[in-house]
Formats: C-alpha cells, structure tokens, sequence
C-alpha cells in the first residue's frame, strides 16, 4: 500500500491527453477543454487552466481481505503502452449516501451491487484508478479514472452501463463522462 | 452528517487554550508552545505559530448501524462550559495497518479491541471529536480530540489508558500526549 497522494485533474490547452468529450450524466456538466494533464503531487491549487480537480489516492474503504487479494492478483497497472482510451468520471453522492453507516454502504456497494466484482470481470482489459475529493471539499467525492485499449471500448461501455444500473447508483447525484484519447501530441 | 471541514490544531502565542504539557507517548514528540487554537475551514496553512496540524472531520469509517444509533444518542457536544480540560493527541498507524483490508481493520478495532465500545462507557463526560490527516499527507493519521470536566480527568486518565493496552495499539507507532486547559485568558 503506497502512501497517499495528491492527484490534480487539470484540463485546459495543454496535457498529455486529448479531450474528445465532455458530457454530463447526471447533474450539472463542467465546461469544455482540450486536453487533460494528470499531476501527482502538487501540494496548492494548480491555475490557468478551464478547471481543475483535486483527490486523493488512499486506502481501501471497502474491499474485504479476500477480495484484496483477488485485486492485486488482477489488477492492471497504469499506463500500458496500447491503453490509448482514457476517462474521467468524476462522481458526487447524495447526502442521504454519506448519513449511511460503514455497514450499510458496504451491503449496497458490494452485497447488493456487485461493484467490486464487476471491476474485476474487467480486469485486465480496463485499468481503474479512484481518488477521494469530498474530504477536501471538492465539488465531487470521487475522481474514477479509467484506461484501456480502443478495442476495449465496448467492454469498458458495458462496464459503465453495468455500473449505472446497480442499487448503489441510485445515490449518485452527480456524475460527469469525460472521455480521453492519449495521441502522442501532448500540447 | 455534516459536511467535511479543514480543522487546523495551531500552536503558538495565542489561542483559546493553555498547553499544560506535551509528552511523547511513542515516537518523537512534538515542539513547546504556549497556547492552541483550535482553527475551523482555513483551506491553506495558517503560519507564525511553533507548529500546525491539520486535519478534516469525514464519515465515520468502521462505526455499523447499531453502534452510530447508540453514538447518536450518546454522544456530548463541545464547547460546554465546565469542560475546561482539553486533550489533542496526534497518531500515526504503521504501513502495516494501512496494508490490511477493512474488514480485517475492523475486526482489529471493535470486534478484538472494542474501541467504539470503551469510548461510548466515558460519554456524556468525555466528548471527542476525530479528525484524518493521513491523507493530506501530514505527520499523523489522525487527530483526537477529547473535553471534559475537570472532575473527570480520572475517568479520562482511564479510557487513555484502556484504549493504549488493546491490540489495535500494537498498530501505532507514533503518539503524542497534549494536554490543554480552557482557562478564559485567551492569550
């Protein structure tokens, strides 16, 4: 377990990722950019940009020994040569989701939804990374990120469908698609 | 459940409370200073004083259903007039804690150690508050927060005492004793 780090989502006219789309799945969308840079590290805010979101990487709040150990046997790294396709996911839940107790968000995410299990059914194809924002009082609680291949693409469509379909969506109330190409022009 | 907020524990000149002392309970221990100010929602570093730390009040993270109806309806607010005895005690929690899953920290901390439990035996006369600070990247896990009457200090003296002998404090390797009083000067 690496020690938690601070991870800054700046979009604007620089980055190592091209934008190709920016929608809103529920809520309020964020405004338009062209690339994306992921910057790990940076201590303050990050400026001059179109906007900029804040997490942190950190322990697993839910993921039980057996499931860990499944996780790490599966579990693709970051930045794989051929996983050209990327997305930005950033995700706010409900005030009704947060007054839950630990055991209660554990029986809707994973119990009930399934939300460990249908990560790992795609894994190694699509690799996954979370950070938490709510905590530093972002306008989201968490920041998904998502990388895979471009045949990959409809399995990573399913993956998200499978997701938004589950009981524990119900308490997203908002959630932003941004969607990513890695072109090797940087910007 | 409220919202998060940035809690900075500020040492200094000045401040609502006196330092009466600061010892090492395991680690290195921490700078003198005459007086603490406890500091709601600053979003950057607050300077000038011997040292700062900081953290931010979230979700709790172990406490089931049950147990956070019985907290609810136990548990003191702060600031009450005849708690005038004060304690901040920063933790850190080795990487090996952090590694294991949640299911195996919670065995740890309640089904073994019964830390939600012992806490819940001093209240209403002990209050406390918990802040996370290991994930802003800070010397400590986390910041403890405890107020009482000074009638009470035995009692406190002795849930320090208990929580400090369970196996979940095999777990801690740094802790820091600060011991406050409330005593209307200011400073």
């Amino acid at each position: 377990m690496a020690e938690p780090v601070r991870v800054t989502m700046w979009a604007g006219p620089r980055g190592l990722w091209r934008i190709d789309s920016i929608s809103a799945f529920r809520g309020e969308s964020l405004p338009g950019a062209e690339r994306l840079e992921v910057i790990e590290g940076a201590t303050g805010p990050v400026g001059g940009g179109a906007w900029a979101l804040v997490g942190f990487s950190s322990n697993a709040r839910y993921t039980n020994e057996e499931e860990k150990a499944r996780l790490a046997a599966l579990r693709p790294e970051l930045g794989r040569a051929d996983s050209t396709r990327g997305a930005l996911i950033p995700i706010r839940k409900t005030a009704a989701w947060w007054e839950l107790a630990q055991d209660t968000r554990r029986a809707i995410m994973q119990e009930t939804s399934r939300h460990i299990t249908i990560g790992m059914e795609y894994m190694p194809a699509i690799a996954r990374r979370l950070l938490h924002s709510r905590d530093l009082g972002e306008p989201f609680d968490f920041l998904t990120w998502f990388e895979y291949a471009p045949g990959d693409s409809g399995a990573f469509e399913e993956l998200v469908g499978r997701l938004r379909s589950t009981e524990e969506w119900a308490y997203v109330d908002r959630e932003v698609d941004i969607r990513l190409t890695r072109d090797g022009v940087r910007g």
